[in-house]
């Protein structure tokens, strides 16, 4: 377990005790979750004077961010409240980080919204999208241009291992919208009937690269082979501010299991069950040159450009990593 | 059933019902029993003139040729056969169609060692192969490599849908070569430790195209993006001679079982079982450009000049899909 | 007729008026107009509070905007003078927005001139430039490299189907540059005698896509492949600013009598005038990755950085498109 | 006027005679009569011994040569009819050639139908084809679909300078075909509904270069940007003999009056009529890598493999270009 | 000589004589002393009135960049300290001018290991390096990746003509790190084992463009073509002002002498010395698309959003270059 | 030494040990001496039956070939005489050998000349030509384009690490040729200003890659990128027949110090001389597609035609490489 800080409110190491468990889950979850703690501990803050306040948040921040230092939107929203933690009083420190710390949820509650009404201006009535994948972040574009009207069909890609295509099928099929599941193998095929390929993203690289779940760089090159232009769907939050500072993006890599099942692998090795390796990475890195739009709630950028908006929201980057 | 030709020796027939109830399968299999059945129909011909001779050898072609015409090793085998059918006597036809199908059996049964001993050559000790689904003449490759004495180690994509990637590992794993099992879409990231891939074909098609298993176009195109060069292998039953007359070769789409369970489609479309298309198509086309070299047992070949190989082997085309 | 506005002075509505009757064309003339007109409102206004002033402000605006909402110059206009909008009593507001007009109108009278200036420093003396329809901003910088004393030969594609390269090569006669005129099918062939290639834009995207007349994605795809660098001259006012919001330019269908006579579709047609289309879109879209430069009165930009202009001189957008 | 040789039959003069006043004209129609004039020649041979014989059918060869030499389908016709004079006495010369001659003759009459027969296999049912300029080699393919029973839908380029677009139109819509027509600068917008770009050939060389109607290497580069396979269709009379050892096609320039009127020359140019160049080359070059294959009556090829071709309906080169 | 601005200071003028004389030199030492120069101007200001004290600034600002206007970070460091000048009594500007000279050293002095920093971040245990000429930003980053932990090698191209690879290469065995020495025409072929390609930059223009020793464009080009990313080290006081207004960077020739010796050229060249040109060009232009991130002081960049880093850093650019 | 076959005639040794010590050298000498060998040993063969014969000129060609086995005209030769070898008494064998033999000598001696004059058409009148390294039969290109009246200038790269270019330099200022030299770095900058690459080959593969002097495949993916075609100069004998059967050409490491001097190893190396690797590859491998023309004394093709060549002159590969 993490060792707390000193000074943090109960409320707050509690937050810290649930994201840690995995009670809080999800990016935009546990970003609002962070926020709010740094605001009760705002609200609760027994400091008389401003230093002791400001160390007393920046302990709190401390709490939570070791939690889970590796996804993303934690750090940024304890980067975001702390950066609007700005006053020359303790009473004034205080309202400034609740106000910083409200506009963030309240931002963050209608990012998906927003982020899909901006992602459904891209298509057209009649458009053919094939995905990749599971993304909340692209079926709310999927979602806004039916809300629109607009008539759209999906091929949708199975998505090994974990076969998280059969979620967005689930879902798409709920709106009514007609869906063609193929598998990944199938999809430079299937690309010459796609007019957009639509992604999300596990974060976004301040060099304009995109790491998303699997199989999405190698989609992408063969959609700039075939003229199909790529989208992808990702809030501010998936904006991965170490990269501003040339950090490269861990990839995880997860069990074999999810690949080959018991049986499999014993079939394959025979008696000797060594000289197989399953490798099973979960994500990989598309560069910005076969990704044409990211959208994001704060309207559409080419990936080149993603590092200014980073700039604007996190402020410039020292050489280290962000730590609370 | 087919409908079989009169004057054709039982035998003939018989092979013919064994190809079309696939007890005779795989593709250098059929073409094997195709040259054998043409010469019993020649040694156990009882014409006394030429053009009866000839007429019979040609509806026994038909009558094998019938059973499964998109075979593309069986029209090859026959036409190869006919085309020696050469002489003034039917002594003399005799003679040459049954030392045509000789040599045409002869040479099959040793294609795959040869071709296997050309695509070694273009391997490297120390080389790394991606491979894509399951192919004895590219396995026929690094098993010559390993004759060699070359340590070669694979990176194998399992390739759904039927996962052929897997008999590829076992049969690698046997031969003590290092496996490294990925799904499809962790080829691209992959690619980056490869030093070829390595696939078979389904046909090849005079326009240089490669017809192989769903999904290696995609690969293709991904390792040309990434500097890793393409090697088909493919003995020369695998040339599709009516691409010559710019037939296109038909792609079988699969059952869609291969891709999702019964429970799985349900979980997907719920109640209403409609709107969602399960396509399983078996291959895809590789464009020549993304291929290095076609390995064979008569060399290796730019894909581009396959043609040249196809008009000699098979003769000049007419403007229709060659029969007997 | 659009609607007008109560409150709204006579002036504003005259000027509205002749904007929609096209009396009042050009993208520049026509945000010049604009931003007199707001200017005018705010002088005439008898608005005694401050949120009573701003209201008819803004249906002033509302009122020009109406008129032609798809003139892309003409919402940025009006964007640009409410944004200076700023003050706390009336007086302040309407000289904030009175002086926020003329600089609006300041910066436009020499924006043309300054852009040209930006486009000339990317000529060299002896330079050859390629051509397409005709564009004042391109023009402009031509002119300012030939005030350098620059000399330059200029390529210039005639531009069906209404041969706008006629009026460029005209004017770059009077200015006593070479200029050897070509079909734009003949544009690939003398790609190789070009140093750079020079359009204009009818307005530019967010993504970084420039709408420009038809044939200039196809030209700028055959610059890319012939190594010839690709120039767009554009003022700021042909920045889209809905397209921060994902919203795609709409291509304007113009009549077929540009393309084909009466005569020559009788020809075509014969006796059933149907089964023919002719299709004739006024623009196309032009990926950033095949624009080497953005030049406006600004500088010059990669097009993948336009949109941070943007959002500087339009501020950050919400989800709709902007309406005053 | 031609210089004629001696010996020379007056057929074969009044042949020659009528190709270079262009009362024959078009490849096919020209190569006939020269095979017609050199079987005559043989036929009323007074020579007695092969030697003279031979001497005879070079003068009329070289009679017919000069008449048109850069018109590829004459030097072709006249080569294959003389690379067939064998034979060891006058009256075995003279049958080898007649024959010879009669071979070319049945080839030439049935080329373009067979031609569209194995351009017609490439095409599937529903698709939509891409044209520029007018060929009867290229219709050929679209009309044996037709007569297959596949429904194609055409986009017309209307190929300025010359609008031989026109002609393809109505040709395609006598067939019923639906027509959609476009500038050519339209191509890249349009090139995403088509399936298949379709052309004809000038010439061809060689290296698999693709000698056609200027415009056609511009658009062959944006269909394979766009992911659309080009295809050439071109008998063999129109690959380029001479290109074997090296040469190089020689582009027509043609008047500048099919680019420019008087009256748009006076607009342009103003008083003092000088500086403007109008460029008009009938041809440009598309390297075979932007041509996916070659369709001709022989079957098809990738570019680059028509060399293997030349060579055996040319025979191998020197490095003179081939005279009589 | 430079003609001297009056009012000056004697200390700006003798760092001024150094500069041109080049005893001051090396792009950060200079921007260092031309920073400190008008820290003393300020400092020993006799000017009583604001204005006055502006015009000496200024003046001793021109007398500085009139020794070599072209040295990049010459001008940069000017500007920064000229735009600090605020203030509205003659001793606020005093204290604003040397207090933003101070920040321009201190960041100055922190700038190529803040960079190093950031460039050792993408650099993984491990990995080959392939470098070109000598580049202590380059290096810095290195030797930041060693200070870290990480194992890395270098492939060093040696960079004719000057060979400044052996530089780079002795640097690198002091710290210990793994050479390959090869020729600068073996690049392509060691990419293959190369995971980065590291440089430096002489200058970076507003379109991106990376303006360094001559061969990293070519370099560039076959690094992208192999699949290998290219990271150009440059620290902010390399961002080329002048190109934000279009100006391109002029590319020094260097003497022959570089390239052949007196005797090499007379064996070429034999008796008569001329028809022999031996060109010496110092540097060449990278398009950004080659390019995949610019690693400064500040964060990396892609290389399309560099201008935006211009702006914010240096200002927004008239149509002239910039000048005191 | 290599151990010399019985029964070979005393020149054929003396020949062998010319070979062997480099006394004959040079790829059309060493070809040249080799047939003409052979020959003799068929005129002084004192064998009475055909397989005696047979059996001494196997064992002369073997006694040949084990000298320099990688010198690719030597089996060449070799190969091609013994193919001729054809016959049903030793006098018919001997009439035969001899008459190849001559046949072969002939040909080669006409060779360079006649690729020359196929080279010198691709070639206009005013062209710019890049070099590599120093070819003879690149240089014939150049000469046979001066004999036709055609003037040309060159851009010479220096080629390092041996500086060749300079000979090439050398050998094209004695014809008058305009000359810029250039250090390898420069060569995309002045590729701007070339018509063609040219260069020669040491040989070439069945797939179509060209082997050759280090840097031929960077300056080959430059000029593609450049717009520049890349033409190969490379007589038949340069053909690798190995490379048919999938045998890959090994690239031969030289002498580091072509690279460095012992000075300059020791400058970077310091006391510690080790962990410096002076990596120095003769030659490297230029993929087909980066190949524009391979020009021949047989003609030009396109590199991926080039297999049918090789088994038009060679004849069908068995799995093994060739040996007498």
């Amino acid at each position: 377990m993490v060792t707390r800080q000193p000074d943090v409110d109960p409320a707050v190491a509690a937050t810290a005790d649930d994201i840690e468990a995995m009670r809080i889950r999800g990016a935009a979850t546990i970003a609002d979750a962070a926020a709010e703690a740094l605001s009760t501990q705002a609200k609760r803050s027994d400091a008389t004077a401003p230093d002791v306040f400001e160390r007393q948040l920046r302990a709190a921040a401390k709490t939570l961010y070791e939690t889970r230092p590796t996804a993303v939107s934690l750090p940024n929203a304890l980067r975001y409240v702390l950066r609007g933690m700005d006053g020359e009083s303790v009473s004034a420190l205080r309202d400034a980080t609740i106000a910083r710390a409200e506009e963030f949820q309240r931002e963050l509650a209608r990012a998906q919204t927003t982020l899909g009404t901006v992602g459904a201006n891209r298509l057209r009535d009649g458009d053919v999208v094939m995905t990749h994948c599971h993304s909340t972040d692209a079926l709310a574009c999927l979602e806004a241009a039916l809300e629109d009207g607009k008539e759209v069909e999906a091929i949708v890609k199975e998505t090994r291992p974990r076969k998280q295509g059969h979620i967005t099928a689930q879902q798409l099929r709920e709106w009514g919208v007609p869906v063609t599941l193929i598998v990944d193998n199938a999809a430079r095929r299937y690309l010459d009937e796609a007019d957009h390929v639509l992604v999300g993203a596990d974060s976004i690289a301040a060099d304009g690269s995109v790491i998303n779940k699997i199989g999405t760089s190698g989609l992408a090159v063969n959609a700039r082979e075939r003229g199909v232009p790529v989208m992808v769907a990702a809030q501010t939050i998936k904006l991965h501010p170490d990269t501003m500072t040339g950090h490269t993006v861990e990839i995880e890599m997860r069990a074999e299991s999810e690949v080959v099942s018991d049986e499999e692998r014993r079939t394959i090795t025979g008696d000797a069950d060594d000289g197989l390796v399953v490798a099973n990475p979960a994500f990989d890195v598309t560069p910005p040159r076969y990704v044409d739009a990211i959208v994001t709630e704060r309207g559409q950028f080419p990936p080149e450009s993603i590092v200014t908006l980073m700039r604007e929201l996190f402020g410039e980057m020292t050489g280290e990593p962000w730590e609370p």
